[in-house]
């Protein structure tokens, strides 16, 4: 299950897996593109770190977080719209479906608040995975709050 | 040079060349994604054909439209951006640069009238182009003025 919180300058990824011993996460970072960068080769780079972790996890899903909270900036929105469109498109190309969901929905989930702090979910997720410290920076909280919803509807109930 | 008018529903191009006598279209058209199919699976079509005419043409540059007007309708701008995020990869896969231009930039090259309407525009390229005809539908004609301002850029003249 990979769940990815799609940005020009900073998009977030957690890839989980349910084990004997519940939620592991495989792997979690945060994909950066120069800002110095024509926004060309920003997409190509984005969509080149996904299209390869698509490749090497195989996940039966990609949860991906919707954009439409983002109106107060509209430029910043049709531009994260870009990231958004080639992490599709990747999805699309390795025949992994997209599942969209809010980040009013991963805050809900993870912290029962759909206006949670970003250090709220990134303690929820701590605490949900059992990891040892709140994942940074916040992108990859999300990207993995995703992934664990994913799972949770996957499964049927959520874990914890 | 190729001209794009990005879209979800339908994204307009068009191929322009300089030849011994003016202007030549070398192809021009309309993209369209089927509104029933989920978004990647949609966002795989545009790019696939995107991709496919850079392959076929190699123009030496892609005009592609800026969607910084579009803040009427937030949701529509964003999933247009989602559109232009596979376009501007194409280009990037294709090693294609990418000039960005507003749609006034177009009506004002066409038309001398940065307000212009679609049918002014239309034939404002019919005539520039010397065509039989307005191109349809608007998104054509748009991508066809951004070919035009391509070249005339590159030429540093405009023609007609």
């Amino acid at each position: 299950m990979l769940g990815v919180d799609p940005g020009l300058v900073e998009t977030g990824y957690g890839v989980l897996e349910t084990g004997a011993n519940g939620l592991a996460v495989l792997d979690m970072g945060v994909i950066t593109t120069p800002g110095t960068a024509p926004l060309p080769e920003r997409l190509y780079a984005l969509h080149a770190a996904v299209h390869g972790i698509l490749g090497r996890f195989a996940p039966a899903l990609l949860v991906l977080e919707d954009l439409y909270s983002e109106y107060k900036f509209p430029r910043t929105a049709i531009l994260m719209g870009h990231a958004r469109g080639v992490v599709c498109l990747a999805a699309c190309q390795r025949q992994v479906p997209v599942l969209h969901l809010t980040s009013a929905e991963v805050k809900r989930a993870v912290v029962a608040n759909g206006a949670a702090s970003k250090a709220q979910v990134q303690r929820g997720v701590q605490k949900l995975l059992g990891l040892p410290r709140p994942p940074r920076p916040s992108h990859v909280a999300d990207a993995l709050g995703l992934a664990v919803i994913g799972l949770s509807r996957a499964s049927g109930h959520l874990p914890g």
